[in-house]
C-alpha cells in the first residue's frame, strides 16, 4: 500500500495553502474536517461549529491575505478551522487545556487571530473599527468580519450594521447562516435571482425543519431557540418583496451561496474582496456539515466531550443517583417545581435554555419560558415589564454575559425596584472557555447598585431556599449567583424554606481566626477546618457563611469584629471589590479594626484550563486556603 | 372683556379629558403648549421633544384608558404634556427641582408613569414584558410604547422589536418620529400608499434638510447626529421597495400618520388600539412644534435654560473668561489641539456631540469624529476596532450611560488591553436629571476588571495632563472620569505634561487626619484646610490626591498607613466599592489599620436637584466634609 502524504501536513501557514491549485482545496477540507473530528473526539472542544465552516476557513484564507488582511470571526468556537490552518495544528491538541491555545480566537496567541471573540455580535463593530483605521491609514488591508446567524439576534451587531454604511471603509461582512440548509450549490449570485431563490428555499426549509424537529422532540430546547431567532432575526433577509436588511442598511448584498461548495467560495470571495464600499456575502452552512451524527444533532453536538468518531457515541457520565447533580439542573427543576405552585413565575433566558438548565420547565410549562436569542440586554428589560404587571420572572443569564445587561439591571431593574430575580449563572471560574466567560465581575459591579438584594448559596439546597424566598417575597430585585458544573449534595430536593433576607450563619465557632466566605468556597473552607479540628494543638477556626453580600448581616459583621483581630474572606469572583472588600468595609463602618485578607480571583484575566486548575491559579483551592488559614493563625 | 376659562384647568385627569368633545381637542393641544412654553420659559427643563408630542398626548390620553392602559414613554423628557394632564399641572413648576417632580416618567411619582425612562431605547423591550404580562393574566388591558426615532439607533430597541413578534401579545407601538416633518395631513393609512409617499416626501425632506441645515452652519452638531441616524437607522422604513423594518419583523405596520393632526390622530388610535397583535403606528412629527424658535433651533430649544418667550432670546450666561468653562469644552478643545499633533487621534460620541464638548473637533476634523448614534455599546467595541489596527480612539461617553457598554469594556478594550481612552463623562452628581442620570457607578464597576487604568482629575489642568498623557503612552486602556459643568480654573490652558501614570500627590502636610481623595472634591478639601490653617488650635490635616484609582499609588498607601490612624476618603461616586474602597483594600493588604471614613455617594438612588444640593444631601459638600473632618479629629 502506498504511503499518501496528507496535505493538510503540509500545511503550516496560509501561505502553504495558497500554494496549491484551487482544484485540491475539496481535499484539503475532507482532511481539514476529519482532523477536527478525529482531534475533538479524543479532546473535547466545539465541534458542530467548525464543521460548519471548514470550507469557509479555506476559502477566505486561501483568497484573503492574511495577517496582513484581518478575519474577525464572531462567536470565536467557529474558528477551529482557522486555527489549524494558521500555524496551530501540531499544538490543536492542547486546545482549551491549560498552557494550551485558547478555544477562541486570541490576538496575544497569533498575528491571525484578528480580534478577541468570546461574546457574540462584536464581530461588526470591531471590523468597521478596524476598516476605518485601514482606510485613514491608507492602508490596503481587507478586513471580513464573519457573523453567525445566531449573533444577529443581539442588539451591538444591529448598532454596528446601523452604522456600517455611514463611513468610508471597505469592510466585508460574511453571514454565517447555518440553519439554512440547503442542499444543492448555487452556481451565481444575482441579487433579485437569489431574493426570489432564497424566500423559496427558505420557507420551505422551516417547515420541513419544523416538522423533523416537532417529532424527534426537539423543538424545545436550544434548536428551537436557534430557529425562533433565525426566524425573527434573520427574517426580513427572506421575506420576498421585503428586500433585505443589509440592503435597507445601504449594505451590498450578495447571495446567499454554498458554504460547502469552496472552489465556488473562492471564485466568489475573488470576485467581491476588492469591491469598494462595505458589502455583506450570505453563505449557507450546514451545523455539523461531514459527520453525520452532528449533522443529526447540533445540539449534541456543539461541545459534545469526547466520542467515539465511527459510532457518534458520546461519553457521557452516567449518575445513578448516588452522584451530585450539576447546579444548572438544580435550578431547572427546582423552578419547574415552583412553577408548579406559583403561576406567577416565568422564565428568561437569552439563548441558553439547554445550557441553564431551563429546558425542564419549557418542557412543563413552554408558555412561561422566554427564549429571547442572544439579546441579554433584552432579557432584563423584558423581565422588569413583565415584573411590573405582576408575574415574578426568573431571568437567567450567565455572569459574563450579564455584564451586558448591566445598564438594565440598574436603570430597568434597580432603580424601580422591580421583582425580578435574576439568576447568575456560571458565576465564577468557569475552566475551559477562559478568559472571556470567567464569571469574576458581577459581585463588584452589582453591590454597589443600590436595591439590589444579591445572594450566593453555599450549596444547592441553599440555592433551591433563595430561589423559594425570593419567589415568596417578590417584592425586590433579587440576585442570586452560583457556579457552574456539578453541585455537593446527592439529596437535594429538601422541602424549601424561607431564607431571612441578609442574615447568614456561623457555621463553626472558632477563636484563633475568623474565615468568612459566599458561595461554595465555603464548603472546601468547612472541610480544611474539620480536618483541623482533628489535630491537636491545631488552630480554632470559626467559619461564617454570610449567604448575601447585599445586605451584609451586620450582627454577624458586629460578632466577627468583637471577637477576631483577624479575618480571611473568601469567593469565587474578583477580590477587587468583591465580597472581602464589602466585608472590609462593613468592619471600618461599625468601628473594628480586624487584620483582614481576601481570597479571590486576583487582578488579572485568568485563561482557560480546568476549574480545579484555574482554583489553584487564583488561591482558592482546598491546599492554597489551607495554607492561608495556618499562615494567618501562627503569625 | 369677558372672562374665559380655560380648557386645561379643568383637566385635572385623563377623565377630565374624556369628558370633552374631540373638536375641543385642537384647543386643550393649544393651552397645553402655551402652558408647556411658558412654564419652561421660567423653570427650565426639556422644550422642544415635549412641544412636539402634544397631540400625540392628548390623543393617546383621549383614547386609551390610563392608569389602566399603559403608555410607556422612551426617553422620558418627551413626556411634558402627560405629566401635566395626568394631575400634575399644578406641581409642574416644581419639575426637576428637589422636592419637586421628577423629569423623567417615574412610577414611584404617579400611577400614570407605566415605567422608567432615563435612558433611551427600553420602551419596546419594557413594554412587551408588560402586554404578555397582561395576555397571561388574560387582562384587557392595552399597552402602548412611544419611541422617538433617536432611540431607534440603540440596540436594546432592536432585541426588542427582534421578539415583538414571537409571542402573544397585542403591543402598540408608536414610533414618534419627529425628523419626518410633513407637513400636510395624510388621511388614512394605507400600507402600501403609505410607503410610496413616505419614500417620496422622505427622500424630498431629507435634502432639503441637508441643504438648510448646512447652510445654519449646524450640520455638524447634535442636529446631524439625529439626522444619520434617522437616515441610516430608519432607512429601510423608507426606502421605497425594501418595505419597512417593522414589516419583516412581522409587526403590523401603520402610517405615517400627521402627529400634530390631534383629531385624526383619535381616529387612527381608536380604530388601532384593539386590533390583535403587535403593531407599529409611525407619527409624524416636528421638535419644537408651535414655538417658531423652537422650531427653528430644535438643538438650541432642546434644554433650552431660561428665555423670554416673545423673542425667544435665551438666558445665556456670558464668560469674558474670568470665568472658569465646563469640563466639556476643556474636554473639547484640549481633543482638538492634541488631535492637531497626533494624527492618530480619532474622536467617538454616541450621541453627544454638543453636549460632550466634541463639536470642536468636529468643527475642526470632521472626518476624525465618528457619532455613531444612541449605542454606546457599538461605541466602544468599535473603538477598539480602530486601536487594533493603530488609531487611538477617545470614546466620550457619559458616565451612566457608559453603564451599556460594560461589557464592551471588558470584551473588547480590557482583555486584548488596546490602548481606547474612555473618556467618561458626568461622571458623579448630574444635576436635575436625576435618578437615572447620575454618574455614580463607574469607578466600583470598572475598578475590579484588569487591565485598566482608571483616572480622575482635580481639575481641568489635570484632565488636560491626563489626555495628554493617555494619547502619549497609547499603549493602554485608559479611563478619565470628570464631572458635568463648570471647571475652577480661569488659566486653564496649560502647556500639557506628562502624568506618571498611577501617582498622586500630597498636596497638603499634616499630622492628625489624612484625608485621600480623587476629583475636584480635593478642591473643597485644600479649601476646608486652608480655611483651618488660620485658626490657632484647628487640626493639621494632610490632603492626598491620588489621581488614579487604578493603578494605586502603593507609595502613597505607605505614607499614610505609616503616619495616620485615622483616614477621610472623598469621592464624587458611590462610595460601596468606590475609591475609598480601594483604598480601604489597599492599606490593609499592605498591613495598616487604620480607621477609615468614606464620604461619597451614598447606598441609595440621588434624586433631582442642583448639584450642590445634591452634594449636600450626599455629604460631600463643603460644610459636611469640615464638619466630618472635625469629628474625626476631635475623637
Amino acid at each position: 500500500m502506498e504511503e499518501r502524504q496528507s496535505l493538510l501536513d503540509t500545511i503550516n501557514s496560509p501561505e502553504d495553502l495558497k500554494k496549491l491549485p484551487v482544484g485540491q482545496l475539496p481535499e484539503v477540507c475532507r482532511e481539514l474536517r476529519e482532523f477536527i473530528i478525529k482531534e475533538l473526539s479524543e479532546n473535547p472542544g466545539h465541534l458542530a461549529a467548525s464543521l460548519g465552516t471548514v470550507e469557509l476557513t479555506v476559502a477566505l484564507h486561501y483568497t484573503l491575505n492574511t495577517p496582513y488582511d484581518r478575519i474577525v470571526w464572531d462567536v470565536g468556537h467557529q474558528a477551529y478551522g482557522h486555527k489549524i490552518l494558521t500555524g496551530r495544528r501540531e499544538q490543536f491538541h492542547t486546545n482549551r487545556q491549560k498552557g494550551g491555545i485558547s478555544g477562541f480566537p486570541n490576538p496575544d496567541e497569533s498575528p491571525y487571530d484578528a480580534f478577541i471573540a468570546g461574546h457574540a455580535s462584536n464581530s461588526v463593530s470591531a471590523a468597521l473599527g478596524m476598516a476605518i483605521a485601514a482606510k485613514r491609514q491608507h492602508d490596503e488591508r481587507l478586513i471580513a468580519a464573519v457573523i453567525g446567524d445566531g449573533a444577529m439576534s443581539g442588539g451591538l451587531a444591529y448598532e454596528g450594521l446601523n452604522n456600517t454604511s455611514e463611513y468610508n471603509n471597505d469592510l466585508l461582512i460574511i453571514l454565517n447562516d447555518n440553519q439554512y440548509a440547503i442542499d444543492r450549490n448555487i452556481g451565481g449570485f444575482s441579487r433579485s435571482m437569489t431574493r426570489i431563490s432564497t424566500s423559496r428555499h427558505y420557507n420551505r426549509f422551516r417547515w420541513r425543519a419544523y416538522l423533523v424537529l416537532k417529532k424527534l422532540g426537539l423543538i424545545d430546547d436550544a434548536r428551537k431557540s436557534r430557529i425562533l431567532r433565525f426566524m425573527n432575526g434573520i427574517k426580513c433577509l427572506f421575506s420576498s418583496g421585503a428586500g433585505n436588511l443589509f440592503d435597507s442598511l445601504d449594505i451590498r448584498y450578495f447571495g446567499p451561496v454554498d458554504g460547502h461548495d469552496v472552489k465556488n467560495l473562492v471564485k466568489v470571495l475573488n470576485t467581491i474582496k476588492h469591491m469598494k464600499g462595505p458589502k455583506v456575502l450570505h453563505v449557507c452552512t450546514v451545523k455539523g456539515k461531514g459527520y453525520t451524527p452532528a449533522e443529526q444533532d447540533a445540539t449534541l453536538f456543539h461541545a459534545p466531550g469526547k466520542f467515539d468518531i465511527n459510532t457518534g457515541q458520546t461519553d457521557h457520565e452516567v449518575n445513578d443517583g448516588t452522584q451530585p447533580i450539576k447546579f444548572q439542573d438544580i435550578f431547572g427543576q427546582t423552578l419547574t417545581e415552583l412553577a408548579e405552585k406559583n403561576e406567577k413565575i416565568v422564565a428568561v433566558t437569552p439563548a441558553m435554555p439547554t445550557g441553564c438548565g431551563l429546558h425542564t420547565m419549557m418542557n412543563r410549562f413552554p408558555d412561561r419560558v422566554f427564549d429571547v436569542g442572544i439579546a441579554e440586554g433584552h432579557a432584563v428589560t423584558f423581565s422588569a415589564g413583565m415584573a411590573k404587571e405582576g408575574l415574578i420572572p426568573f431571568c437567567n443569564i450567565y455572569s459574563s454575559f450579564a455584564q451586558r445587561a448591566y445598564d438594565n439591571i440598574i436603570h430597568d431593574v434597580a432603580i424601580p425596584r422591580l421583582p425580578v430575580v435574576l439568576c447568575l449563572d456560571r458565576a465564577g471560574l468557569v475552566g475551559q472557555d477562559g478568559v472571556t466567560h470567567q464569571g469574576a465581575f458581577d459581585i463588584a459591579a452589582l453591590r454597589c447598585i443600590p436595591n439590589l438584594t444579591i445572594a450566593s448559596p453555599i450549596d444547592e439546597i441553599e440555592l433551591r431556599n433563595m430561589m423559594f424566598t425570593a419567589q415568596h417575597l417578590a417584592d425586590r430585585p433579587f440576585v442570586i449567583r452560583y457556579p457552574r458544573g456539578k453541585g455537593y449534595v446527592v439529596n437535594w430536593k429538601n422541602e424549601m424554606e424561607l431564607i431571612e433576607v441578609g442574615k447568614g450563619l456561623c457555621m463553626h465557632p472558632g477563636t484563633d481566626l475568623a474565615v468568612a466566605a459566599v458561595g461554595p468556597v465555603g464548603l472546601t473552607i468547612l472541610d480544611i477546618i474539620s480536618e483541623l479540628e482533628e489535630q491537636p494543638g491545631a488552630p480554632r477556626v470559626a467559619f461564617y457563611n454570610f449567604r448575601f453580600v447585599k445586605p451584609m448581616d451586620t450582627a454577624l459583621v458586629d460578632e466577627i469584629g468583637q471577637h477576631f483581630d483577624r479575618v480571611l474572606t473568601g469567593e469565587n469572583g474578583a477580590v477587587q471589590g468583591g465580597f472581602g472588600s464589602a466585608l472590609t468595609e462593613a468592619l471600618e463602618e461599625r468601628g473594628y479594626h480586624p487584620a483582614i485578607c481576601r481570597a479571590g480571583l486576583p487582578d488579572r484575566f485568568i485563561e482557560h484550563a480546568t476549574v480545579a486548575e484555574q482554583q489553584a491559579m487564583c488561591g482558592i483551592d482546598k491546599e492554597s486556603l489551607r495554607r492561608r488559614i495556618l499562615e494567618l493563625t501562627t503569625k
